[in-house]
């Protein structure tokens, strides 16, 4: 069967093909990017027009106290089932950057005596620099060291990393990952970002210490949407957390000044949600309904392994596949070529549409909501157009 | 001549009257309460619109580079006149209470061996509380003082001070206040939550060392619109902050393992930005075209004073005023009674939109872009009323 047949019989037999009349995006088109932005789903529109002019314009002030205020725990609730966390354990809100400086500080704090922090060598940048942050106002060291051979010691407190390599795309084990932590006495602290609404996670199952992500790659929630924060119960109580503003107190409205954290997820708040933002965010999870994260990996897996097959026989030895070829991979394909940043140009002129990570990495991110076979086709053979 | 007189000659001789059309706002309804959340300008719902089917949904990741990345800054710089800055001082993003935490760790770091950081003793209470996990972080002592005796010595590192106090309204003078941390060389943070928008702060004027606020009050961004941080240039290369996230880096997309600070004010960016807020904040700030804060200032002055006059009037002595009779206050007026909880549900429930803060205060906030003196009046009728 031909790549084009193929293409065409994936596409029909698809489980999760009708889901992409859910997203407003151009059909002519091939969005491979979904991994950095997230296309949008077509009821954020809506929403968003209701929540200016009525909630905010008829209702005012009112709103607070009409889904408002508790709209970090109830979208945070939202997200939980696609990262398996049971409900009262999410809260949305912040960047993932600060997010990830609460749980790093906290995770110092839980972890008396124990001063290092781990971080995944191949890391997105900013945990790094996070972490960096952190150690010099707790007095921890970081040791950067790759998933494959973490090392760790006594002396570790907490070990942060990726499910997914940003660059690579290759996925991690959470489960073992986890246990090798626990086993050496340490916190376990996941980045989530190129992994939530793509893989299974299993934060619950796999007992994480504490996790974070972003909700603007595959979940959809708009540029720069608000973070998400995982404390699991067991640890709630003992969450202590430096960004302490007056939403993570028990009783914000008493105005009281001793700070009394919330009893709940809730002490993972600082300040005042950004609800334009949030409330998008919670329009763009509608699109998860009836679906569930095995569905959403298998179709990940198919379209990658199909764009793969593609690539191979379309552009071959002219790129060298970066993404592992077994199932170790996230929801996107990583090539490497020389002059990658001008390839990528021209494939964007092409109205194929990928990114471009130094120093010599095509990035093609599947999201299977809305991602077509025909899109990966399409991909592999403009690339292969573009490499002449 | 009569309250109803006077009001009608103030509506009509308003040199900010036309403002009010800018904003989606209901004729029938007495909002007072823009000192905690701005009502909607009429631009916002469109440009959402457009960010979103547009921006988003047919440029998708491209509009990062078509203007979403310097919204930071950008928008940053649309505020900057109304407080007082030049250029290239402000950025927007996180919450006020994020970048309070931001600006308290690197006065720390600015302040080398002094270790006292003075707190407002009326302050609204997230500036506290993070004040107290700054100095949790950095061996730093709290000190609550009243902004009428400081009492500031050669171990203040820096002083905390609201311009405007939350509760009582009372309007404190930045420059005397200012000299005087300057005079006991400590730094000068100013928390303009209460005072953006509605008040001249005359930030550089007074060389104020730092300052944040939020933009959902005066500033009309919509509900928990993102706050802005101040750090004058004279200041920026040694602004060292914790929040240290890859937005503030001087080169992000390099993806390099070491961070290294903008030269700007984008060294006081964190993580990610919240591009919908951001942008409908963007929106919301075309009110302010070609009105200047003199203007604002004056008619808040005549707006709150003639709430006064209605209140003596005709609710004598069932109240007490809280908030200075002189021009020592901000754009609210606050009147203390007992079961104030109570009245304040009942005035709400008569379409006259205050708040309520413990333990016994009406608050009446004036916006003065769309503020009338017949809303005064009517306020002040309907709380006589509701006084019985």
């Amino acid at each position: 069967m031909s790549l084009t047949e193929r293409a065409r019989e994936l596409d029909a037999t698809d489980p999760l093909a009708d889901r992409r009349t859910l997203f407003d995006l151009d059909d002519s088109v091939v969005y491979l990017d979904g991994n950095s932005l997230g296309a949008p789903p077509r009821s954020v529109a809506e929403r968003m027009e209701e929540v200016v002019r009525h909630q905010w314009g008829r209702r005012l002030i009112r709103s607070w106290g009409e889904g408002w205020w508790t709209a970090p725990e109830r979208v945070g609730d939202r997200i939980a089932p696609l990262v398996g966390a049971a409900p009262g354990q999410v809260v949305v809100g912040d960047s993932t950057s600060a997010n990830l400086f609460k749980a790093l500080v906290a995770a110092m704090r839980l972890a008396s005596g124990r001063d290092e922090i781990v971080v995944d060598a191949a890391t997105f940048p900013t945990d790094g620099y996070i972490a960096t942050s952190v150690a010099r106002l707790t007095g921890a060291v970081i040791r950067p060291a790759p998933l494959d051979s973490l090392g760790l010691n006594e002396n570790t407190a907490v070990v942060l990393a990726n499910q997914v390599d940003y660059r690579t795309g290759r996925a991690y084990d959470v489960g073992a990952i986890t246990a090798q932590a626990h086993d050496a006495g340490a916190l376990m602290l996941w980045d989530l970002c190129h992994s939530a609404g793509a893989l299974p996670v299993d934060l619950d199952a796999h007992g994480v210490d504490l996790a974070v992500g972003c909700t603007y790659k595959f979940l959809n929630g708009g540029p720069g949407s608000p973070a998400f924060l995982y404390v699991p119960t067991r640890l709630q109580a003992s969450f202590d957390q430096p960004l302490a503003g007056w939403n993570g107190h028990s009783e914000p409205f008493a105005m009281s000044q001793e700070f009394e954290p919330s009893s709940g997820i809730a002490r993972g708040r600082c300040g005042t949600p950004d609800i334009l933002s949030l409330l998008a965010l919670d329009a763009a999870l509608d699109v998860w309904d009836g679906v569930t994260i095995a569905e959403v990996r298998a179709k990940s897996l198919a379209l990658t392994g199909f764009f793969l097959d593609c690539v191979d026989e379309l552009v071959g030895s002219r790129v060298s596949v970066v993404t592992p070829r077994d199932s170790s991979r996230g929801s996107q394909v990583s090539l490497a070529c020389d002059g990658a940043r001008e390839v990528m140009d021209q494939l964007i002129a092409r109205e194929v549409i990928g990114d471009f990570r130094p120093p010599n990495v095509l990035r093609f991110g599947f999201a299977p909501l809305y991602g077509r076979y025909a899109d990966a086709l399409r991909a592999a053979q403009t690339l292969a157009q573009v490499l002449g």
